[in-house]
This record gives structure tokens, sequence and C-alpha cells, in this order.
């Protein structure tokens, strides 16, 4: 478990630093990045994980989001994974398609060739991830996750699988229910093979659904933004609104009027993310 | 003067919008990036232009300057012009070099050929986009300037050529003597010719060192990361220490600890910017 350090810049009197390692998990190497606030020099500090979309790597979400600042208020570290395993040997679409395979790995643990030997983020994110960060920087065992759109499917879904594991879950125009919509079914018909049955285990409105009265249930905040181009096809919100009452979750949902599926929107509304999560990771 | 709406984003309850106009000034189409805050919606707002640095376009600074949500609450507008002109029939570096031609474009208006039919992005800047921007939007016509490395240079010597129209200037990592450094004796002398004294009307250093007592001198505010790569070879912020010192120039430079050259550093520190911008463009 050693870590190579890619790069680091001074922000907000905290470390943005860039690791590569190898990783168990995925069988390669794996790159993130993590926000160390100034609080983590004199002390240990809570860690927000943060879970990319489509497309992106552990950069997007450090460089456009906007979280440095809060994160150095508060004293919350962000760790960001890459959003798929990647490098020599990793396969990818056949066609290089942006909503599968590399970039696109949906934080689910493959089960089908020939994605099973290295799509494993779901035990890179749940697992291996936070035993790596917990051993080589001054953090708490305190977590709470967030994401968006592919990646507000992950957190979502680690949350509702992991509960024990995260204080608090928050999400950006989450996918919530994949099994129904056509990225998912791209994904999971692939990575998991025709048993729909298997799909269930990574959708956040069936695993809310499976719930019983006495499970543990963190609180999640979700934003949507009511001019996401994807809204009505991919992301469907209502469908968890209507989950989320029958289950009595814990879930506030907020349509936010005329925002998009951007990171100008993420950039938006982090700070309430972040002041949430922080309630949680204190207690 | 049309504009091409090019894309548009909610953004800090204001829009971020890019749009694309044929320019007078450079002779081809330019895009440019406006944040308008929510105060522009029941009144006008004054305008903060930024300058950004080479290899960028519009977009790094929307996307990476955290500075659309400190604009949003002082209520200022933010102009982010590209850095060079482009498209169809404008020359490029012949090795596709970062640091000259397209990308690079030096805030000048150049006269060597085959550089000077469309390399003019100082008419552009202090002219022509001001002179669009209050055409299209609710701003007065109270301006700031600032800008990044090359933005950086832009922004100063445009401030000191034109200190009429500018209440502030500021810079992060600015390029403050070119004509004593690689990346500008590159630019200007392919830019600009053989005639070394023609360099000196856009070197900040010389610029300053020619004001007389009664020239008007407005306010400038410098941020410098210690740990710069390029501070020593291309930026040499101590000359301007010294100029300014010499010429009694009302500048605050401050050397930041540990910061680089990045966007990690301008998103730290660019609040204080907006905050020194507010004071004057409110009087």
């Amino acid at each position: 478990m050693t870590l190579e350090l890619v790069s680091q810049n001074r922000s907000f009197g905290g470390w943005h630093k860039q690791y590569s390692h190898r990783s168990e998990s995925t069988g390669c190497d794996m790159r993130f990045a993590v926000y160390l606030p100034p609080q983590a020099e004199t002390g240990k500090v809570p860690v927000l994980y943060w879970l990319s979309g489509l497309t992106c790597t552990d950069e997007n979400f450090m460089q456009k989001g906007g979280a440095l600042k809060v994160a150095a208020k508060l004293g919350i570290a962000i760790v960001a994974p890459d959003t798929s395993p990647r490098g020599q040997g990793v396969p990818d679409d056949e066609e290089g398609a942006y909503d599968f395979g590399l970039g696109a790995g949906f934080y689910l643990n493959a089960t089908q060739e020939p994605w099973s030997k290295h799509y494993r983020m779901f035990d890179y994110v749940v697992t291996e991830l936070p035993k790596l960060i917990e051993r080589h920087f001054p953090v708490t065992s305190k977590k709470a996750i967030s994401g968006h759109s592919m990646g507000g499917h992950g957190a979502m879904t680690v949350a509702l699988k992991s509960s024990d594991q995260y204080c608090s879950v928050s999400a950006f125009s989450p996918i919530v229910n994949p099994v129904n919509c056509p990225w998912g079914q791209k994904a999971f018909l692939n990575y998991l093979g025709n048993d729909r049955e298997s799909w269930k285990q990574y959708d956040s409105c069936e695993l809310m659904s499976a719930l019983s009265p006495n499970d543990k249930k963190i609180p999640m905040l979700v934003d949507q933004g009511t001019l996401d181009n994807f809204l009505v096809d991919q992301l469907q919100t209502r469908t968890l609104e209507q989950c989320a009452e029958v289950a009595s979750y814990p879930l506030e949902l907020r349509y936010q009027e005329g925002y998009d599926h951007s990171y100008y929107f993420i950039a938006s509304f982090i700070e309430d993310h972040l002041r949430f999560h922080h309630q949680y990771l204190m207690k």
C-alpha cells in the first residue's frame, strides 16, 4: 500500500494532492485526489468522499466544484477517486462510448467478462480507498459521501448498502433508478449480465424500497436542477421522491429552478452540502 | 454588433453565458464569457474584466477561478475574453507552440506580418469589447481589470496605458517585465518586430517607470506565489516591486507562501481581489 505523489498545490491554506497507487480491488494503478484543510496540520479531520460523473476523473470536482474554500473553513478533508479503472489491460467500450467502460465504472463490482477483473469500483470506494486514506493521512474514521450524476448514484447506493460506514450522504443530479434508464441499463447489462434481479443491489430506489423500518437510515440531501437536460430520460428524480416517502427515508430533496447538469450548478450549492455533512461528521 | 449565444448556465442565482460575435478589431469571430450576478436583473452593475493566461480560453477562469460566488454576493459582472484571435485564416505559431500564436495574443496590437491583421487584442479588450458589453448588458461604465500570468501582464499594461478607463487593476502571477523574459521576447519580436523601443509600450515595468508624478495612478493589487515555477525566469516580480517604489505607484504586492502558478492559487485569493475592486467600483 504505497502511494506515489503525482502533484500538489497549496489551496486555501491547505493542500490539494494527487496520488497514484496499485489497487488490489481493480487490479490496476488508480489515481485519486485529496484535499487536506489547514486543520489537518494540527489534528485529525473527517472525510467527505466525492464520486464524479461520466467522463470525469479525480480532477473535475477539485478544480470546478468550488468546495475547497468551504472545506478549509469547516475542517473537512475531501477525497475524490477516479470514475473507473484505467491503464494497461483495462478494457473499454468497443466504440469508446462516453457512458460505458473507461470513465463510467458506475461504482459497482462487475460480474461479467471481460469487465469483472478490473471494474470493481464498489470494493475500491467502500473498502480499499478509505483504508488507504486512514492509513496515510491525518483523518478520523468519520466519513460522508457525495457525488454528481453517475457519482450521485454511486454515493447513494454506497450509503444505502453500507450505512454503518457513513454519517451522511448527498448528491447532485443523481441517477436514482438506473435499472429503468438508458445509461443504467446499458451499464448493468454489460457489467452484471442478463439477470435483472442482480441489478437491484446497485439501484437507489430499489435499495430504499427494500429497507425495513428498523434499518439504519442516514440523512440524505439531493439537489436537482429543473433545467437539467437529463432529468426526464435518465435521472427520474420523482421516482426517488416516491420511494423515500413510502420508506419514510430522511431525504431532503430540493429542485433548483433554472439550474442545469453542469459544475456551475454544483458550485452554486456545494457549500450547503458541506455544511449538511459537517453537522453529522462533527457529532 | 450582434451577439450569438453559445451557452448559458444558471450560477449562484445569476447567469454564466458564452457569446460569439464578429470582431472588427481582430477580423474574426471572437468568443467571450460573461457572468451576470443576480443584481443585474433589477439594475446596472459594474464590470470586472478578466484576462487569462497562455493556452486559456474564456472558460478557464469561469470554471476554475471560484469568483462567481463572490461576484454574486458583491453585485459585480465578470467578462472574460479569449486569449487570442482564432478561427479560419488566423495564423498560428508554425510549430504550434503554447507560448505564441493561438492562445497567446499577449493583449497587444501586432505590427508585423502575418500577425498584424488579426492579433489586435489590445484594441479588442480596451475599446471594442467594453462597448459591446455596455450596449448589450445591464452594466454601468465602471470597470476594473484583472488577470493571470500573460493575462496579468495584459491587465496591468492595459490599466497603465488607459488609466482613465479603469477604477482599479489586479493580477495573479503577472509577467511584469516581458521585454526581459523569454516568453515576452519571443512574442514581442514576432508581433512587434526588431525595434525594442516599440516593445516598451506593452511592458508594465517600463510603463510604470515612464509615468510622471502627475499621471493618474489607479490602485493595483498583485498576488505572487513563492513556489511558482515561472517566478525566476519569466515573472520577475522583484523588478515590479522596484519600479513601483521609484514611481511611488500605489501597488500592494503580496508574496503568498507555498502557492504555485495554478488555478488553485487564483481560487484561494480571488475573493480578496474582488473585494479590492469592489471598493473602487462602488465609489
